[in-house]
């Protein structure tokens, strides 16, 4: 029987791999990053990734589908229309995966520059951290949380 | 002038960047959750990821590379010389990635199985949740934090 990737034949029923057929192609997870600097348009895009107008339109259209940003037309006066990208509720909600992703590079691949990005509370400017909670509020290590198989994981090859 | 990725030039200064430059290629994030699962050998990673051999050697490699997994001779009896691949202490640290893309994923993308991976703790077996925590201790919003520029993205392009 010849290997096939389900996740090309079924849904994937992994949460992960469902995140990643959205934000896994290189170039998205950094579009998003952008656009949690405030960027909109296409052309800062372009300029500030170096990335072709072809995978960026490609990229951009998957993370409208998705639902991460929508597209807005504005027309500037004497010009024609044009649109921008804005993140959605739900590419908002990306915030920790991009800090835990800034997190782990600032500790395993430093540039010895000090962070590019810092995460921090809006309302003193102290820096944030991301951290795992127990239901009682309790604070836990990393090594004091395991994965476990959940009910979507049931079905084997689906359950990529 | 012709557009260059910045990234293919200078090191990237973006801590999500260098991330990225392990783990943004497809499978490899797949690749570290299976190795989370507590699967060590390449037959079990092909087989349960559906990736073809050369992709998946080629993944591995750059995960072993960067210090993610480390590749660890065997032999079991009456065999040939064989590799396993475990997750380094930095591989390990990815748990907070893995945990926010699943909850991204359960929360905008939900299969209708219910997840496949929950994050529980250990000695209670009760799940946790990934928040952002400031510096005295206080839980916050995710929308009571903001992401500034640090002094690693000064320098343009090289703010990659």
């Amino acid at each position: 029987m010849p290997i096939v990737s389900p996740a090309t034949v079924t849904p994937s029923r992994c949460s992960i791999a469902r995140s990643l057929e959205v934000l896994g192609e290189k170039w998205s997870l950094l579009i998003v990053r952008e656009a949690f600097w405030g960027r909109t348009r296409f052309s800062d895009f372009r300029e500030q990734l170096g990335v072709s107008s072809d995978i960026l339109t490609d990229r951009l259209g998957t993370l409208v589908d998705a639902g991460v940003l929508q597209k807005i037309a504005y027309r500037e006066e004497g010009s024609r229309e044009r649109f921008r990208y804005e993140l959605t509720a739900g590419g908002r909600d990306l915030k920790p995966v991009l800090a835990a992703l800034n997190a782990w590079g600032e500790q395993h691949r430093p540039s010895g520059a000090g962070p590019s990005a810092i995460y921090r509370q809006t309302a003193t400017g102290e820096p944030v951290s991301l951290v795992f909670r127990a239901a009682d509020g309790t604070i836990l290590r990393d090594d004091e949380v395991e994965v476990v198989r959940g009910p979507g994981a049931s079905v084997y090859p689906a359950n990529l």
